[in-house]
């Protein structure tokens, strides 16, 4: 069941990746560059600072997921109108799952409690900076509603749970939903962060 | 022998980014650290991933190669004007030979067939990736003819014929031979993959 | 003494990063990423190429610093001027500091010399070129007064002295003295290495 809902979550990053690159003038293979590090690019910075063998090396489903989805999304775009609105509820599912996945897994293999809620924000967001980045476009991170900050905050109630010794099961359904309702309500009411209205030259 | 090899294919990526370099005000260091990432990226992220010593640090000759050809590009390329077009036989070379090695250090190390090839197509193009994000210029292989295809055709061959039992040796020139052939005629006659002319807005 | 240092040279180089960020529209949490990247990222790279186990999650002492720094900059940066003079002399400290204690760490683990050295550059300059790339700028080592090159050649130096055997403590002081001395007088007398007047169309 929990397989199933990354599986579907690594399919939404590599369409959002193909929606983005969509709007270059990039070829098949370029978008499925895209949509392959829009979807494993989170999980596989947090195995290698963890030291841990990388997940989509180690089983390659994900690969498929990602593969599939991707080849999927080019064809469908050419054809019909697909609004990049489209994707914002299971994009968002998909930060809240891979966040807290993030952060469990630091957890289990021993980082300390502010390394593991970084783990979950890395996990959540840093395919989509890489996707960005590679599209010579602004991280869409640091100028939008809350996004990272919702994936921290719910990866540090997760750690907080845990702490307190709540179940696991409990605690990763109470960190999924608190990411994804923030998310959600911040889209909805353009709710972000102060900005840095700076006085720096 | 492959090892001569594989010492002019660093050497051949360092002088391609110093000449990306070059047409950036870039001091003397710039265009060296270019050079080594271009030379040295692809590499360097495979063995991350695989969790291997990273190459180049286990053994350092290739990092001798790619600082002397770099340095002798620099200046070289004060004095007489260097085409770009020379550059793109060799350039070719190499991205069919760290593709094919790339692919058989991944099976080697137990990788599944299309996380290996994907390790061919990341060892093939990534210093290219990197050297253009440094210069801050949209990645070549998302634009041009077929180069990060090349490679992964050719590292899917590699997978195919080694499941097929195929002697290594006659495998390896088959797919380097493959590759580097795929990569000229692209150039040769334009032959790009589709591109993407998005319905996305 | 050292580890006091050290933490001194992460919490300087996250109000540099806060800084960069501060000329760009991004919210708090982008300004933390920022800080923290700027802060750890060398690090984290140096650590990652060597196998070792990653220093902000082996202690996470130094992710306090950087977070902590990193929002004290955002709001005094709210109320009043900082000039980014300000911090050139800490940065240059936080460089020499960085770069000596990579390449001492490299040693350690057994990488030979010319890659100790660059493990060195890597630990000093990384994180801002990260900083950089994040903000959508070119890279500052590429175009400024010496700074990689100072780190370089503090590092070669570094490694010189220790395979002269002179003790570690007085090796380390003179490559310390020696980057911070050369960043300090390069950005006083605007000393930079020759440019690319490239022959490159």
């Amino acid at each position: 069941m929990l397989h199933a809902i990354e599986l579907c979550a690594v399919a939404v990053c590599a369409i959002s990746g193909v929606l983005e690159a969509g709007r270059k003038e990039i070829d098949l293979l370029g978008v499925i560059v895209i949509a392959l590090v829009a979807a494993l690019g989170g999980g596989t910075l947090r195995d290698l600072l963890l030291g841990a063998p990388v997940f989509w090396i180690a089983n390659q489903t994900y690969l498929y997921a990602a593969v599939i989805a991707g080849i999927a999304a080019f064809f469908a775009a050419r054809i019909v109108h697909l609004p990049l609105d489209l994707f914002v509820v299971p994009d968002a599912a998909g930060l809240a799952l891979f966040a807290v996945l993030g952060t469990q897994k630091a957890l289990t293999l021993g980082a300390p409690w502010l390394a593991a809620s970084l783990m979950g924000v890395i996990t959540g967001v840093f395919g989509g900076v890489l996707r960005d980045v590679l599209c010579n476009e602004r991280p869409l991170i640091f100028t939008g509603e809350l996004y990272a900050t919702a994936a921290w905050a719910g990866s540090l109630l997760l750690v907080l749970l845990a702490y307190l010794g709540v179940d696991p099961s409990w605690t990763s359904l109470a960190a999924i939903t608190f990411i994804f309702a923030v998310r959600v309500t911040a889209l909805r009411w353009k709710i972000g962060l102060p900005r840095f209205s700076s006085k720096v030259k």
